[in-house]
């Protein structure tokens, strides 16, 4: 006797989830790890691989690698196209030239607006580190829903913990809360880029705030529609993006792209578009934003240091060693971010490690040195 | 017109000085550059070459390499091989086995005594810094002759610059003092070895006290008849040396110095010496005790950092860094020791150094670790 075929009846529309990796991102936080052409995402310092492979990786549930594109420029597509060999190469986005967030995903999202205007885009950042994957993954589902019933756009907004300074803040309406299944969704008031630190103390004593994540979802009709209501300039190139990519032409899509604002997504578009709604990013978020904020993610030892590689430490706490396959010896020291590589060895203050930034900098207009930036 | 040949008279007599260097004293302090079988004196780390080369090179113009006789058991000797290719083989002695610098300087001083009795032996650690090399060699020659007119043993006293406990003093007549040329040297009074740091202060406050240097300068004669009017054990060995060396048995002469009793050349024999003479070492020594000596050595840049290897420092201040051949970037840290080797890396506080030698010596007990000290 052979088994009936059950013929399966999704409960709620299947939608056709893509995401867009911000692939791009460059940075000098991570020297000596990390280089000018070898940045944060491409390090394998938070979790078992890069961290854009693990970007790609965590939402594999709900987007499967040939729905995953990635924007960024010539040199570090080309470092996407070595770490995902399966990645079909149409799914790459080489921006032309750098113009910021907003015109790559204005591009990225047109050409999925072109294959399917009713696809859900989900932007994420390459390099951020999401502890809860489940729930990540439950939350950004519910946001795939909304946005594509409500023809909203939504941004994870990260609950804030201490008043940053470095981050931009999104205020909205608490008493007004829209919901989808089990998640709240939540009208953007207003936003803040880099607020004061008397500013982000009121926000966090206001507990209406929330960080923006840089991750976002919108369908990518709702995107088409926004921008032309909303963001003149971003729908010209938008415009100029639909024809070129239809015309296949990539010299006006180079010369569209040339044109364009160089502006942030957030300026570009969702600080003016209507009915944007904040998802609670909830869900152990980190941007990994210099090395002493690998001391909240690696294991730490009973003394609180955390190391890659082998550690032996006497009288020493708090220190955070990257120096896979050798030994690295502590004695007597506190607070560090001890960092070696083949060419160059960093030893910091954990507090001060945004300084890392200056260093880098300092090294990039020597001549001698210009090599190991 | 030929010039005419001019014989030259010595105004005073000609000795024939010879040099012992003690090559073979094992430590840890300088880890990871240094090694359980490269120490200190094979190390570059004051001057232009290794610690012992320096030390040979300085007593050139007294000492030609001729008559430099070596002490270091078998696998420092094979580096002495190396660093002095026209050191002459019979002049590397090979300890048996370790017995400290009492035998190891009874064996050498035999050698000599076979071969001229009248020689003066000046004997030397292979790892000291000697910062004012012409003064050293003005006091060196001085005490020599003092030596040899007087036929007593000398030692050179350092002048101690802070109540230091982990030196031997040596208590000084500073009253009657006896001249040889421009130089003083006074009667030893007494010996203490590592005092209290209120004995120690107590002696700095006296005045009449000096750092045993571990510098000593006898005739092969002297030291033989000292050896058997004070100290019998070693005048029992002295002899038994002196029998094996004559006959050319090395199976004797690794039986004698088996037997031999294993204590430092003060103990053995200077403490209980008659007529022992202090001559003041003030020509800037060092023994380099540990990788923070080498702040006072190496040039300092206006912050205070010393560096082997490149530097590029950020808000730093009084760091050593050793890691020749590639940049070491420091920010924002204080009094730090780095050291990077290929298989190992040092980050301590300046202030405490000297643990060092504790971690070595818990890696030296794990497993995996015994090959990296």
């Amino acid at each position: 006797m052979s088994r009936p075929k059950r013929t399966t009846r999704p409960k709620k529309p299947l939608r056709d989830v893509r995401a867009v990796i911000l692939a791009g991102g460059r940075g000098t936080r991570f020297w000596p790890l990390g280089r000018a052409d070898k940045p944060k995402q491409f390090l394998q310092i938070a979790g078992r691989a890069t961290m854009i492979e693990e970007t790609v990786r965590r939402i594999r549930p709900l987007v499967p690698l040939r729905k995953v594109t990635t924007v960024a420029d010539a040199v570090q597509t080309r470092r996407v196209r070595k770490l995902f060999p399966a990645l079909p190469a149409a799914n790459m986005i080489v921006e032309p030239v750098a113009r910021n967030t907003g015109p790559a995903l204005a591009l990225a999202t047109a050409r999925i607006w072109l294959d399917n205007p009713e696809a859900v885009v989900v932007a994420l950042p390459a390099d951020h580190l999401i502890k809860d994957e489940k729930r990540f993954l439950r939350k950004l589902g519910s946001a795939v829903e909304m946005s594509a019933r409500a023809g909203a756009m939504v941004i994870f907004g990260i609950p804030p913990t201490y008043p940053a300074t470095g981050y931009g803040y999104i205020r909205f309406e608490r008493e007004r809360p829209r919901t989808c299944g089990r998640e709240a969704f939540y009208p953007v008031r207003a936003f803040k880029e880099k607020p004061s630190v008397e500013l982000a103390d009121e926000f966090l004593a206001a507990g209406d705030c929330a960080w923006n994540s840089g991750m976002f979802v919108w369908t990518a009709e709702t995107f088409a529609r926004q921008a032309e209501a909303c963001a003149p300039a971003l729908f010209s190139f938008w415009k100029k993006a639909v024809e070129a990519l239809r015309s296949g032409n990539r010299g006006r899509l180079r010369a569209a792209f040339e044109g364009a604002p160089a502006l942030s997504i957030d300026y570009a578009l969702m600080e003016k578009a209507q009915g944007v709604l904040v998802a609670e990013g909830d869900f152990g978020w980190s941007d990994i934003g210099a090395w002493s904020s690998l001391l909240e993610v690696w294991p730490r030892d009973r003394d609180g240091n955390a190391a890659r590689g082998e550690l032996a430490a006497l009288d020493s706490r708090g220190c955070l060693v990257w120096n896979p396959g050798r030994l690295t010896a502590l004695v007597g020291v506190r607070n560090l971010i001890v960092v070696d590589t083949k060419d160059a060895l960093l030893v910091c203050d954990a507090d001060l490690d945004q300084k890392v930034k200056v260093l880098v900098e300092a090294l990039s207009r020597e001549r001698g040195r210009k090599k190991l930036v």
